[in-house]
């Protein structure tokens, strides 16, 4: 069975989830920060696409001592399994995500990933072959699901997060409003990709709770089953 | 002295005001339609951008007949003075805002504008040269002052918000959140323009108040007076 997925992101009063540039910003605070961690913490495995890796070079380790030793006495690793959507195994060897912390590293690359780099890649993570060009995301979580992962996190950026909600993927999404404005028509969003064009497309959610954290506000979305995602799924 | 600037706009869960291929989307009901009818009716003037026009070509009226009314009983025309940013005159000569209903209109254009359109728009609206290439936006802001015009609505698009928002000319944000994603990386926000791009540029807002309304949540915002919008004010 194909896990449950919560995407978790942070943007801006005007929807940027960083700058044109693509530099990370600070939108939240310590005490959001602290709730994503429990999050995560309850995940068994995160999920991110490459483009976040080359900009960011996140670990995406659990950070909180009490959310490591919630993990640690449930019998399972500090971290969740840490997954990178990475189509052309384009991963730097030594990123951040495959030497700091224990556990689990996934790369899931397409048929067009470089052998050679795939071998290598070998040595420190776990790879998924799933589609031609591109990451079959559905495929992918097929898989995901036979590895007994049953709640996954994804947490950026906008393009992957567009192709699991455009594959019928997501079931919760989590929004972080920080009280800045970034702007730029070229900076992105959390859900990029081609977009969708009609009413009859667009995703529809339900709006769960609203919560104010710190300057901000939270709000957490379900995605509705619309007949779009389900033709996809 | 400058016009108080209320910035509305609504935009799906992800930050999108229209589609990529600049199509307007039903974000919102009808009592959303109400909250922003009376906002309206409660301004001096609204203001567009060109974008706008030529993309939805609104008349910018006020639609409800109490809001009408409300207005009349206070010997004001039924209309706020309606406004388009339209530094070259690109506006039709045809389009609803010049034909529809009552009050005065303004066309604001630069230097750049070809003269001849100019004339021409003169016999249906009012022209403000402002700026030499484009619209001088705190210039325009100064000469609506001026025209006792003391509360202003901005109600798009994207680049004459990030515009008025770099300029520091606006006072206070309310968006609409629905519940629907459009997505696209090339799908206009409505603080679009160059965007800033560091943590000295971003404006701070405070969130004042978060309403539930019909799907989706209307958010609030105060612009907070920063060491940039000084700078440029």
């Amino acid at each position: 069975m194909r896990p449950y997925v919560v995407v978790n992101v942070a943007m801006s009063a005007d929807g940027k989830i960083s700058t044109r540039e693509r530099r990370q910003v600070k939108i939240s605070g310590s005490q959001d920060f602290a709730r994503v961690d429990r999050l995560k913490a309850g995940s068994d495995a995160v999920v991110v696409g490459i483009g976040t890796v080359l900009a960011d070079d996140p670990s995406l380790t659990v950070k909180g001592e009490e959310c490591r030793q919630y993990r640690k006495n449930r019998g399972l690793c500090e971290h969740p399994v840490r997954i990178v959507v990475d189509s052309r195994a384009r991963i730097p060897l030594t990123a951040s995500i495959l030497h700091k912390g224990s556990g689990l590293r996934i790369i899931a690359v397409s048929e067009k990933a470089d052998p050679k780099k795939v071998a290598d890649l070998k040595n420190s993570a776990t790879v998924i072959v799933a589609g031609d060009d591109t990451v079959n995301l559905a495929a992918l979580m097929d898989e995901l699901g036979k590895m007994s992962i049953q709640r996954v996190m994804v947490e950026g950026g906008g393009e992957l997060i567009a192709g699991m909600i455009q594959a019928g993927l997501v079931d919760e999404i989590y929004t972080y409003i920080g009280n800045l404005v970034i702007g730029g028509r070229d900076a992105p969003t959390f859900v990029d990709g081609e977009g969708f064009l009609t009413l009859d497309e667009f995703p529809r959610l339900t709006l769960i709770e609203e919560t104010r954290i710190e300057s901000g506000i939270l709000l957490h979305w379900k995605v509705e089953r619309s007949k779009h995602s389900e033709k996809n799924s």
